[in-house]
């Protein structure tokens, strides 16, 4: 067999060119030293047009999250782990185990192939440590531009365990509200690292897979209703969807929601609320309220959820409002916003 | 329940905004009046992170593929029906029956919905067509200037019966090479569309989904050992892909190839070889030669397969040549180009 090309790829100097998404030997090269030599499974080296699976005998969860986030890299991550570590998240809050990831790429030209490999590193990274495979991918590529440096979509699939019902729509009146740890870390992280912040920062983005702590959570609470991951619109319109699909109303203890000092600042000094920026490794949990110490304890024990805490509570509410009751006393109403103050957070 | 939005989408004169991917109430109402409203049904009603799918029993196959063709609309058919068609066929082209798809969507700013709203109902119209549920999906949108009106990256996900054994390295020395139709249709389609042609074409893009046409082929030849469908790079990057995952050579009539008149003319006009051109809705078929008569049977009785030929077979070859007997009597190589001379044509 001759070889397909006459010299590897440039990974330092290189930069990605409209034949390499042209179905070509070129886009072959960038496959084979690039997708499938970091990623590297049985699947992927099928070298189909898609990947054939095991055997799976049970109920499928199936999740999908196209990445756009701006810059490609920022503090404690980059659109690589986000990508992986976004789609895992969607099946984990399913209540399901992530098995298998596909990822798809929509690449600019001109994007150097230096940092293009290093996202596919992180990716292989994030979806090693997570026990997730990437098992099948697409390339394609467009002029110079037409997108913006690299978009990634990432689809999931995962299995479900019988007995486990967790959705949006379960939530109940008496039900315990739970948040996994600090709010806002994300979206502070990209607006440093697009030096909106005016100031030195160091939050790094809580991006994380968080598919061991729901294991953690499930297991000693598994009457849990809902699990959701509060990423774009942040805690804010995570908890107001909950609210609409269950029909309920919730309220939340400022006091007990944690936000970091840095965040917090920052927050302050931009007009921005912590409960409407965007997260990438918290969990929000609503479980029957006689689950909810057993549920907390299951959170602090895992790494990523050592200051989770009871947030609030589940309430009859026609009106479906999420309420804050303030560290003064007071009550305010936690709204949906119409849009966000940051596009492009992930 | 207060209502989220004062007034409907504008779907005849509105655009999208950065608000329309940012996680609030304006994404929270494009999602539901358009994407949940055109794809309907009950897993995307349940509104959650992901779709809880039913309990699977067999073995799995993933595909994914990201869309970015341009322009969106074109002879024949459209970016939407494109995108499920092309995942659809991914997932076919293992042997495995179409099931349910992802869809994730990066919108460029300013895209009028009018067109958007178009490319969801040929999406929309598609799938069901095709008995293929849009279960889940995603909405990034990214400013003016950062993508180029609408990427769609479809994932689908089918279920592989036991017996079923085809894959690309699968193809052995006496094989028969069987192809479902003529070639070149979708790039002409798309070149005509990009005025590229500088001539009137009526030529029609042959997108379309053909798990129908496998479902027909399979039964009638359960031992095809190789199918694919010649999208980028076309037939003579797929033949040549596949002579190289079996390490065997292919030897191709010229003769037996169809090629409408027009795409013939065209490509003789451009300097194209119609080897070379993208096709979404042709099927090249390898299977034991014993078997070729009621594969062809099966193929021309269906009616995405009514030109179906026999077009070659697989020889025993080191070099993993790809050879074309012309109808001259001569021989010619059939190399894998480097790159296409059409980029973006799915």
């Amino acid at each position: 067999m001759t070889p397909l090309y006459s010299r590897p790829l440039d990974l330092e100097q290189g930069r990605i060119e409209l034949s390499h998404g042209a179905g070509g030997r070129a886009m072959a090269q960038l496959v084979a030293e690039l997708f499938a030599a970091e990623f590297d499974n049985e699947f992927l080296a099928q070298g189909d047009d898609g990947a054939r699976l095991p055997r799976c005998d049970g109920r499928l969860v199936m999740a999908t999250d196209a990445h756009v986030v701006t810059p490609l890299f920022f503090p404690g991550g980059d659109i690589g782990c986000l990508a992986v570590h976004g789609t895992i998240n969607d099946v984990a809050v399913m209540g399901a185990e992530p098995l298998y990831l596909a990822a798809s790429f929509v690449l600019e030209e001109g994007l150097p192939l230096r940092e293009l490999a290093a996202i596919v590193r992180s990716m292989g990274t994030a979806a090693r440590a997570a026990g997730v495979t990437i098992v099948t991918g697409d390339t394609k590529v467009v002029e110079r531009g037409k997108a913006d440096g690299v978009f990634i979509t990432t689809t999931g699939v995962g299995m479900l365990r019988d007995g486990i019902e967790v959705g949006g729509a379960n939530a109940r009146a008496g039900d315990a509200v739970l948040l996994s740890g600090p709010l806002g870390d994300h979206g502070i992280a990209i607006l440093a690292a697009r030096h909106q912040l005016g100031f030195e920062s160091s939050v790094q983005s809580d991006t994380a897979a968080l598919h061991g702590l729901v294991a953690n959570l499930l297991r000693a609470a598994p009457a849990t209703r809902v699990l959701r991951d509060p990423t774009r619109g942040g805690a804010a319109a995570t908890l107001n969807e909950i609210a609409r699909q269950s029909r309920v109303g919730i309220v939340l203890d400022e006091a007990a929601i944690a936000v970091r000092t840095e965040v917090a600042a920052a927050c302050e000094l931009l007009g921005l609320d912590p409960l409407d920026l965007a997260n990438e490794g918290r969990l929000i949990v609503i479980c029957p309220a006689q689950q909810a110490q057993a549920a907390l304890a299951a959170l602090r024990a895992h790494p990523l959820g050592r200051e989770a805490a009871l947030i609030g509570e589940v309430i009859a509410d026609e009106r479906c409002f999420v309420q804050l009751r303030t560290r003064l006393g007071g009550r305010r109403l936690i709204d949906w916003l119409a849009a966000e103050a940051l596009p492009r957070i992930c």
